[in-house]
């Protein structure tokens, strides 16, 4: 696959939701081959980094399920006819349904057959990972037309002994400080949660890589959900508690809906501060939810033991729409450019978090003299000093080695990385040190 | 006395208010038989301790003052008519007068007699417990219409030696820690302000009894208002600072308006948190005031040298309603559905402290896999979770071992009482445990 | 000079108005004889220390400039006509304008014009301290009014090696933590900005030094703008850094704007809290502008090394009234009872600032019996308690020995001073005692 641009947020948008024309169709599930061809077709746009957990392993109070795998699926009536095909659609199928071949009456059927009475357009997606069960989900007119009969209930599953899949691509930096970047690669045929999320993380790696230069590592995770977070935080728990500074849950990414930020539980991390710098600068609408509305992996991340510091930034929140979790969440639900607004906004965040560095002034107290160095008019009246010297009045002003360019941008109303062309200057001409 | 049920706040609201009758028209004062006939009377309910403090003592920078009783007084005309009579009711002497016996004219009687121009229907409460002086208190209209001529003034009281009376209750606890609930007792016969706090306390000490287990110590202090709690200081400020975690001046419970919360003087002491958390949830309309508005015994818990966490919750507040210290302020003012709205209340806030621990998880990280304990459902789907899970949720999120129950309730918007099924479920299953 | 009265507001607003008529002539600049003229005239009203600092002289990171001094400037016609003339309005020369004496058209004069087309009847000040150039300043219908022909520019100045004049006046109190005050004296003829300044400076100082005594050491300084600060921060850093308690830039304070506090970097400094608590209480409209709207001195008082806790009390604030900088910012548009008001206004914050101790109770607990003490009323009612026994309860109350006075009226929403009795009662009977 070639052509995946990021030079733009319009170019990542399309790259992004062409991507995702091409994931759409595999069959995701928490474990199985579905994870696996995603993460083949993800590797020929950027360097992941795939691996395995067997079955049965213990990852910190979970143990790790049977690998789930599905060929085909379907319910026939008397004649033969697929009444309910999983080949047309993937969500027909509860996921990790155990195998079934059985003829039953319609009475003996109807309790594995769920639907949406509310939502009659929609499938809904369905899920047992951790109880043996089999189902089909279909739309409700559907299951209402069925006729009293016997029905062929086919399910050609495997639940067996295998491996979860994962992978994972750190992006090194000046420093092995990291910023962690996850998302969830376990859903099947829906867009917005979740296919947004692996292409929008997919999109930011391939834009950091770019970069001619990151102050911070990046680390991107690919991960089913829950079991996912959990065997990641397992296998590196200490160096994500060591070495993460700051985080974000990349999900929900795709929809129409105003920009959503769910702050980590602490409320006030280097995460939220540098979403919200940014968003309260960006112009598009926005809400910001307290950390008790997390419903994704924010819930590992930031639980007692682990507290990293990780919020998220969506646009069609989980449980926030109609389409969640049906059929309806789709190619056509999911747009090229509210996928390039995220990736926007996400890069403008990381810009923030690579520019916020702590500086002093160099000088004994007071001012510089700004003018001999070509930084100030030479003329004094009365009008308001332009936008150059007002950037560098407040970065010189406030740079007492204590406050971030964050709290300095917080403080003056404005963005932070529009202080970035002044602190250049003042660095350029030696008036301002780092702090560490 | 039989039959003072507190197994329903109703029950209790019409329980107080039986008490209150039997009480209202004892003639109690700051000393004197009126006080301890009030607590002859609590204890056949209750086994409070009574306690004696010689006149003269010194209790910090106060001295205990003589002991007043009173057996009659009157105003007769000429005639010998009573125009004014002590045995129609008590307020119509100031409290604290000094004996007399002297035939006077009209001009002469005429500052000694108080009256409300503004209501005419009230009898004022007036005392004069640190200085000498005799009067007497009478409707407006009652003094407007005395004729000149000539009258006797009869008070027939004594202002000698004795003692000030007070008492306390102790409810041991698994902990010494100790919860102080305190009132007054040195009100005649008015039914608000301040028949209400002892009746309210008395239930309060019953249900408290009656508990099948109790974390904290209560100690419940009935005290003459002022030098009581000074004296109170006294005997045990170096305990108090010692054992108490919260506490609440139980006055001003039985009148009809909104609730107050009057705030300790740091207003965010755990007695503050759980009135707060309380009331914020509990769907009765109420106030905040803070500190400064303070003016019973909180002046003394609350003041410099002691620093005790005191708060104070109310319906109809000292000095904002009409019939404040007058004759109006009666058994038909203060009504048993009230009594019962804040018995009510405070049996909340008294649960929360009781089980507002500070817990931690047991696990490295992550998320317990509740599944495997029944405490999620099998099925995964697009719903919001049920309100239990939910609530497991609010608390294994956040249960890092700093954060108490009501701080963790609060952040989720919720009442802390409303945690504790989720806090038994999570302890029984191991996953958190306590941390101290 | 006799006369000036600081005894009332209004005394001292008369007296400074009556100083500016005087003073509003000479032509000051950032140094020069008009300076110098200028401190001998304040020296007739207060002893005043004036010090040079010679051009060339490094002060911090700045180089003092050559000293300016003028004599004359004019633009003549071809018949000799002075069409603009410095004699006339001193604004009508371009400040630190370098001597000049030459013919040239009026296409080679227009460059060196300058005129407000949007404020047609305003002279406008303009400066060009450290860029050489030379120009004039006029209304812009005398610009358009010019007509092409020959034009004699002189400019009779010289730029040359010199020195910078500045003053200060410390007056001495019980204690050699300092409270700074500052104004500018660089201004030429404009009366809010700036001659307002230093009149209002020395009417306070004045004040100060009738007071029959000082808590505080204060230090006046009458400085150029910024080199003037620069170059007393080089000389006085680490004893301001050591000694200042809080300070203010006392500069535009005769306009006939509402009052604008400025707050210092931290917004919550010593200078911050007493200013705010006055202006809560004093009925006058205010608004508070963050730091981040500096423009002024605090640049330098408040720069990373400095840190001084200085904010700013004005009136008209430079940029925000349309005479600003103009020949419009004269003597009708500042008014006598202007500068009375913000004079009346910095008294209460350094009053505030004097009797801002820290108290604490001398009692083990409890409140005092302020009976016994002739402090409160004998007769107990229903009353509220009168202002003069809140105020004393309010002390009492929170003289824990951590909150200082302002910190105690705050809590209790009303103006430090207006505590003041209650203090002076409460530490002459022995109840309190400073805590330090």
């Amino acid at each position: 696959m070639t052509g995946f641009s990021v030079e733009t947020p319009e170019a990542a948008g399309d790259a992004m939701h062409g991507l995702m024309r091409r994931l759409f169709p595999i069959c995701r599930s928490l474990t199985g081959e579905g994870v696996r061809e995603t993460f083949r077709i993800l590797r020929e746009l950027g360097p992941l980094e795939t691996h395995e957990v067997p079955s049965g392993t213990q990852v910190l109070d979970w143990i790790v399920p049977d690998e789930w795998n599905i060929r085909d699926a379907y319910v026939a009536d008397e004649a033969g006819n697929r009444v309910i095909d999983f080949r047309k659609n993937n969500l027909h199928v509860v996921g990790y349904s155990e195998p079934v071949d059985a003829t039953l009456s319609l009475d003996e059927l109807r309790p594995h057959l769920h639907s949406l009475p509310d939502q009659p357009d929609a499938i809904p997606y369905l899920t047992s990972y951790y109880a043996r069960r089999w189902g089909f989900c279909l739309r409700h007119p559907d299951l209402e037309a069925l006729k009293p009969g016997s029905y062929r209930a086919v399910i050609d599953s495997t639940l067996e002994p295998g491996s979860l899949t994962y992978a994972d691509w750190v992006i090194p930096g000046e420093s092995d400080a990291e910023v962690l970047l996850a998302t969830n690669v376990c859903h099947p045929s829906m867009a917005n949660n979740e296919l947004s999320g692996p292409v929008t993380l997919l999109a930011l790696g391939l834009w950091l890589q770019s970069l001619p230069e990151r102050r911070y590592t990046y680390r991107l995770a690919f991960l089913p959900e829950t079991i996912g977070a959990v065997a990641y935080l397992d296998r590196h728990l200490d160096h994500l508690k060591a070495k993460v500074v700051a985080g974000y849950q990349v999900i929900c990414t795709g929809g129409p809906d105003d920009f959503t930020y769910l702050l980590s539980r602490d409320g006030n991390t280097l995460a939220d501060r540098a979403a919200l710098n940014v968003l309260a600068h960006d112009g598009r609408p926005y809400r910001v939810l307290d950390h008790t509305r997390r419903a994704s992996d924010e819930r590992q991340w930031c639980s007692p033991g682990a507290g990293l510091p990780v919020g998220s930034l969506m646009r069609s929140k989980y449980h926030d729409y109609a389409e969640y979790h049906t059929s309806l969440d789709d190619l056509d639900f999911v747009r090229p450019e509210h996928l390039a607004a995220v990736f926007d906004v996400y890069c403008k965040v990381l810009r923030t978090l690579e520019m916020n560095r702590t500086w002093k002034s160099t000088l004994r107290a007071g001012e510089p003299q700004l003018g001999r160095r070509g930084l100030y008019p030479s003329m004094g009246g009365r009008n308001h000093l332009d936008a150059d010297v007002e950037a560098l009045s407040a970065v010189l002003g406030y740079a007492d080695g204590q406050m971030d360019m964050i709290a300095i941008a917080d403080a003056h109303g404005r963005s932070a990385v529009s202080l970035a062309p002044a602190v250049e200057k003042l660095y350029a001409t030696g008036l301002i040190r780092e702090e560490k």
